[in-house]
């Protein structure tokens, strides 16, 4: 990709792209990241609240505003501490106020010692049912985005789609789920259960990445598209036979491409895009 | 643990323990290692080819023999390359001569880029359907372990017990599985699989360790039973209830451990199985 670098690439997809601030959050702060985005033509971002409150609520959404740019995920509420739980009202209302479409829900992780995963989920579960009354009320919707099984010791417990519709089904409106290429791509009911959430009605959002040869650190070594070994187009194409239209978003926690530049980085991503997803 | 370092403590259980060579192979060749394990009054070891072929197979099977110590498990047939599988009639017979109660299967993960995971898991699923009609013939099962999902790219394409119980119930007799606490903890579907494979007389080891806070590295820095946060208790009584009624085999793939001094990692695994699994 080197032949771009420097180069802006317009988001000329047949897909539209979406790019996730923490891609770039090291090296640019949500005012940066947005002219960036603005730029290259892309108009979905997803935003996280921590970085908000960076520049203050009235800049970024000004920001937003200006550059034309929507809100797809608003990050986050948890990890589901009894404190950050009384912060849940306001960062729903927050969401909304951005016009966000879907508010990331995050578990955390089993990290005590002989923790008892089955109480943590069902923990976990009774929390969210909670939530969802909130967020009903708000009128936003939550996202449920499992994470890789590697990371039930540091980020979550729901660690599979299965369980993320099992979990969907018993809710009832108002939620869905976010697929993860980086989490899900190594399941053998990854299909199924795609389609599943189709059928349902609750695929809220794609984010795509890569799985590198070899992964250095179980949370900063994802890969850009196209750099690791995940079947990417084979996985658009169940996202898309399940009726999903929404854009491919891009979300990758790298060390290394945290140091890189920002824009470069970003161009190489749309690149990626237009190259694996791009005419299928 | 500290207060047991260099003592010797005898492997005096309700429940047999069984120690796995690649605990200990770093420092402790196979005639050096089932001489330590024969003063701890462990009797059942898991034995790997190439440290076999190190000390010759005379030498190894005559320090067993002198040692009244059985095998479990072989290691093993794999990865999965045209040129491999050339051995694995040597490799399964081998096994025999050692009286191994089962050989383990080793696919190889998706090493290439753009592999197509699909297509890999049907590979191995063919590899292994030839394999179990080789095995048959010489009178020794074949055991598939699934490994952890993050393993899927390095190591394996079989990653979950489910995988591991539908092909063993695709092809019947003569395979089995292993459970490795490590490689399927973090399954919601654990308790449900384990007890379907011990229906079905299937349920061939099970083998301990943990998983540490952080983990720094996906393939050795598994950590030693009661040092991390998997609810070992619970997964040996779905074992147990599921009528397995072998040995507790450890097996710590570690660079910590395995710098430190063979017989202290010995004497504080067999405590530590006595700790967790000695009187439930």
């Amino acid at each position: 990709m080197e032949d771009i670098a420097g180069m802006t690439v317009k988001n000329s997809l047949s897909r539209s792209v979406a790019i996730n601030h923490a891609t770039v959050r090291e090296r640019a702060n949500m005012i940066t990241f947005l002219h960036l985005c603005a730029e290259r033509g892309i108009n979905v971002v997803s935003v996280w609240g921590n970085e908000i409150d960076k520049i203050g609520e009235g800049a970024a959404l000004a920001a937003l505003e200006s550059h034309g740019i929507t809100v797809s995920g608003y990050n986050r509420i948890g990890p589901f501490t009894p404190e950050y739980l009384d912060q849940a009202q306001f960062e729903l209302e927050r969401a909304a106020r951005f016009g966000a479409d879907h508010v990331f829900l995050f578990t955390g992780g089993l990290t005590e010692k002989d923790g008892d995963l089955g109480a943590a989920r069902k923990h976990a579960e009774d929390e969210i049912a909670r939530l969802l009354e909130m967020a009903r009320r708000v009128g936003i919707k939550l996202a449920i985005e499992p994470l890789h099984p590697m990371l039930v010791g540091d980020r979550t417990v729901l660690a599979s789609l299965s369980h993320a519709n099992d979990l969907c089904e018993a809710l009832g409106p108002g939620i869905g789920v976010v697929v993860d290429v980086y989490h899900v791509w190594w399941d053998e009911r990854l299909e199924a259960e795609i389609l599943r959430a189709g059928r349902a009605g609750r695929l809220l959002g794609f984010h795509v990445n890569d799985w590198l040869l070899p992964t250095r650190h179980l949370l900063t070594d994802r890969g850009m598209m196209g750099d690791g070994i995940i079947d990417l187009v084979s996985i658009d194409r169940m996202m898309r036979r399940s009726g999903f239209e929404g854009p491919v978003e891009v979300e990758i926690f790298s060390a290394d491409w945290w140091a890189r530049d920002p824009g470069e980085v970003l161009d190489i991503a749309l690149s990626r895009c237009q190259q694996i997803f791009g005419s299928n």
